[in-house]
């Protein structure tokens, strides 16, 4: 394998959300419940036949924000802990690749109507997969690191 | 936004799997419960802090088969059915990313041992992200759309 090799990676839709600024974006989509909408490019429509028997779909899609990349980081949801780059959802990455969890509302011709919006307005999505909770979630209870403190504090408040 | 810019991305590392070709790989790794390593080039080992207190990981990888594209496939996991590509999780995609989510077993130095393998081996690693319950897991019941009927057949077989 050549380390060197690079994927040319091209958008097959954009994302529309209200989300102007990384600043604004939630930082957990699908419990925050912001509505936005992924427009397909026509040339790729006929692949969204059968989507709507799903439930949830991941957004595949390219993080706004490239700048420099750390391996440590501090966390927006947390005080001043530094992280591991990889043990964070941080949007710079190696790889600006995000992922995030949506709800179909509702698929009309190349626009799908969904739930969970957390990324910012004219994200350039790069794919679209079938959420299957068979495959995609835990038979057994997962533990969720240093984020499982975050997320008790925040049901608490 | 200019729809033919292209992304360039980087490996951070190797997948190591006993899968040579992509008919020995199982269809659903998460329940298969093959084990694999993941392991990180150097200059990215620093990343992995605190990786080690989640239970599971998103491992992001590069799809082998890069053939020919098509928007209506025939899923491997059932009959001759045609399905819209955004509803299967065929590997030949207008991107070639894929997402399996894995058990960590044991992390050593710039090595993750997992169980949930599914990709060839040698793959491309892009990324990894920490499994959420809260974020990654529907709250509300899921439909896995026409695959709902593939895993009950499977399950009472």
């Amino acid at each position: 394998m050549d380390e060197n090799m690079e994927t040319p990676l091209r958008p097959i839709g954009v994302l529309h959300t209200s989300f102007h600024t990384a600043s604004e974006c939630p930082r957990q989509g699908s419990i925050a419940g912001h509505e936005g909408v992924a427009e397909i490019f026509s040339e790729y429509t006929a692949g969204l036949k059968d989507v709507e028997k799903f439930s949830h779909l991941w957004l595949i899609y390219k993080f706004h924000d490239t700048g420099p990349v750390e391996l440590i980081v501090t966390p927006l949801l947390e005080g001043s802990t530094k992280r591991g780059l990889f043990a964070t959802r941080h949007f710079r990455r190696p790889n600006p690749i995000g992922m995030t969890l949506v709800k179909i509302l509702e698929i009309t011709g190349n626009r799908v109507r969904f739930v969970g919006a957390d990324m910012m307005n004219d994200t350039e999505l790069l794919d679209i997969k079938p959420y299957v909770s068979e495959i995609d979630c835990p038979k057994e209870s997962a533990r969720s690191g240093w984020l499982e403190g975050v997320f008790r504090d925040k049901n608490r408040s």
